[in-house]
């Protein structure tokens, strides 16, 4: 649970040491904290050719009360913004003592539409990223690839992941960089999105690339994600939700259940008999509801359904998962039957005992759990990485079901988090888990908690049948 | 180009003391050679519930020459073996001196409809892995989850790919684990592509998937498969056959002209004048054609075309490529351009020219060079890394289109490959990136060109859309 290291090296002694050894520093990383600005500093805009989300970006802006600084590549920002009664101005490229003053950068790809027109992005970044302080964030956006009229703007698109992941391995410093695609009609329902990625709470989230899709299917594009995304207070977005969390326990579960409550909604905390006593204390702590439950268990599906008829259910997030780990040809078969079902097949049972019942409401967030092991697969884990690709293979697989009914489902991939299961790592191996990322460090629950509670957003309806990784853009992948 | 740690833990003392020392021993390879036979030893057969590729494993096993053996989870091949007129037994778990007799695992997984019915998968590696020979292949069926009638059936055989990685991370021994979709309709046109994972070919191949369609869109599945698959010889299958290479004076390059070659295509190399006289000696060698062209200049595409344009041409390679690395606030607008410019760019005019003169004969093929940092970014690779993701895009964006005239569209992803430009890292960090793999070592040059052969053969028209990494199955991704 305990990165000394991390302490260390950002003492004042620890720090010359590092420096002297060239051993690398990782930033002590900026969370959110209820009590502070969650949004503050300069955000620096860079457009391409006729770039078509910056009427989105000024709304933004304007929401979360930040000023903004144009890169000469977005020259239609200062107008726009003033029209939007933003004050603006023009970001000077880095002179002495000018670094380290933005929070944040933002570029609009979205009218790029052949290879030969990349170049505004090298402009902006090679003039902005040093400017970037500790903890910035970059996002990129463009158009889903998959939706472009022309091969040559579909690659055009696709190659910002290239980009996007290198600015990430580049800025350091506890900076993020992800890629958001913002489909035509879409527009609308970016601003959770975009919150997510410019907040602090997107601590350890780097490397991702997300999509935004009209939220609900067959309507006018642009009313779509206007009507689609329901009133809700940005401060208490989950006001009037339910939630049911499974593993609530303790750990990572347990701190899901509290991220959701801080959010506003009203939490069911799921866990095995055993860590009774565990549950009800986390779920008294945040006025939520204790079930003491084996999901593995045969009748289980149906007791969490009755349990949770007569209110219904808004959000589900499957946390509860467990690892067996040994090499297959020492693994039993029951180390495998056991790891395969609570991990995927308690997760399948539960959601279609609730879909089926109609309990889990319309507009509703269905959350999975899968882990880099389930996309890069790993030594002694044939179990749970299965187990784990098949929750990515539900998320995909549901999510086109679920639109009419406005339910999305997306998992996140938690890479390495500081754990009472990490901390049994030999020290080794798990220092190698730490520090290959591009925050050369582990997650934190919260970090889990806080991607979640973004998914569960009531304002996050355009995005489904996608797998965010939680892992600082940990090196790892497939 | 030359990794002294692999030849030295290979010899007798260098085995011992990498051994007293805890040392990685990374296997040396077995590498495709004209003079031995391409496959031997015993294959191990098992198969989940319902199986539906067990006849087409049996044509392929028929077809190389091999012997096999049935575990007790495919009870069906022994019967079905024997209506092949094959040789089979029986698969014993391992006994004392049973360890390495097996030269492949091939696991039917096909008919495997939920979660709750993946247990034979556990049996069968269990049982087998310990079995398998140094460098022997590990080879998993299923569907393509995208094409599966329910979520159940989806998510069983998505979680096929955490296994299949798992197996390639805990195999190591240079042992390839590979995951092979084949959709309905397409069981006649899987041969090419299992050739190619159970043959040394594919030595630097692991942790991949790859899914085979129906080859022709339009026409009743199984006839499809069978009609657009022309005839061929298997020993010469690009005989009458035109490919052009770019970037084949040296290195990748010329290894790909040389194999295509080799398997009866006659090849037209394309460098850059300033290289002529490399590019001279390497065609001259392959009776094939030198074009000494700078591909960036605007004319190119037009003088390629025209050149091209009497005989006309089947395959294209797109292997040509530049870096220029720095950190993108060091990057000059020059770098970032033409490295976008002459990776990408040129790329996608010279497609164009020869799609649009239909210089690119009917059941073509086009394979890009994409990359590992294409994939994951990399750290001062901000615009090679753009380009290579945006080769991505293009073969994803281009597939759907030339399906009709029956043209595949493929890119390769190296990862870690000694070549001349690898060999100029620095030592500690040449390591690190040749040691990251599940192969414990850098690929080389004729790994890259074996899977672009297959991708180039006749008998690969059910492959296209789709991205094969040659990286030995690297710990890097995204």
């Amino acid at each position: 649970m305990n990165d000394s290291y991390l302490k260390f090296v950002n003492s004042p002694f620890g720090a010359r040491l590092a420096r002297s050894l060239g051993l690398p520093k990782p930033e002590v990383l900026r969370r959110y904290r209820a009590d502070r600005p969650e949004f503050e500093g300069l955000v620096a805009i860079g457009a391409g050719r006729e770039p078509r989300l910056l009427d989105a970006l000024a709304n933004l802006v304007a929401s979360i009360g930040v000023t903004s600084v144009a890169h000469e590549s977005a020259g239609l920002w200062v107008p726009l913004a003033h029209r939007h009664g933003l004050l603006t101005g023009r970001f000077e490229p880095a002179e002495a003592g000018s670094q380290g003053r933005l929070a944040a950068l933002l570029f609009d790809a979205s009218g790029i539409e052949d290879s030969s027109q990349l170049a505004p992005l090298h402009a902006f970044f090679h003039d902005t990223l040093r400017s970037l302080g500790k903890c910035g964030r970059i996002v990129v956006l463009g158009r889903p690839p998959q939706t472009c009229a022309s091969p040559r703007q579909w690659t055009a698109q696709r190659a910002l992941e290239g980009l996007t992941r290198s600015l990430g391995k580049e800025a350091r410093r506890g900076i993020t960089a992800n890629l958001v695609y913002v489909a035509q009609g879409a527009e609308g329902g970016a601003e959770a999105t975009l919150r997510f990625f410019l907040s602090p709470r997107s601590a350890y989230v780097s490397g991702q690339v997300v999509r935004i899709d009209p939220g609900a299917p067959g309507r006018p594009a642009d009313a779509a994600a206007a009507a689609s995304v329901p009133a809700f207070d940005w401060s208490q977005p989950l006001a009037g939700r339910r939630a049911v969390v499974t593993g609530a326990a303790r750990g990572i579960g347990a701190s899901i259940a509290s991220v959701l409550a801080a959010e506003g909604a009203h939490v069911i905390g799921i866990d095995i008999p055993s860590a009774r006593d565990a549950l009800d204390a986390t779920l008294r702590q945040l006025n939520g509801t204790a079930l003491a439950f084996d999901i593995a268990a045969p009748e289980a599906p149906a007791q969490i359904a009755a349990a949770l008829d007569e209110q219904g259910v808004d959000i589900v997030v499957h946390n509860a998962g467990i690892t067996k780990d040994k090499t297959i040809a020492k693994m039993t078969d029951a180390a495998w039957q056991s790891v395969i079902d609570i991990n995927l097949g308690a997760q399948e049972r539960i959601d279609d005992a609730l879909l089926a019942a109609g309990i889990l409401r319309d507009g509703g967030r269905i959350i999975g759990v899968s882990s880099i092991s389930g996309i890069a697969g790993n030594l002694g884990q044939t179990n749970y990485a299965t187990s784990k690709a098949g929750v990515i293979g539900r998320v995909q697989s549901m999510a086109p079901q679920l639109r009419a009914r406005g339910i999305t489902i997306n998992a996140v991939a938690p890479g390495f988090i500081e754990t009472q299961m990490t901390a049994k790592i030999p020290l080794t191996i798990r220092e190698a888990g730490r520090r290959m990322n591009s925050m050369s460090q582990g997650g934190q629950p919260v970090d889990v908690a806080q991607t979640i509670a973004w998914l569960a957003h009531p304002g996050s309806t355009g995005v489904t049948g996608q797998i965010v990784r939680v892992c600082g853009q940990s090196l790892i992948g497939a």
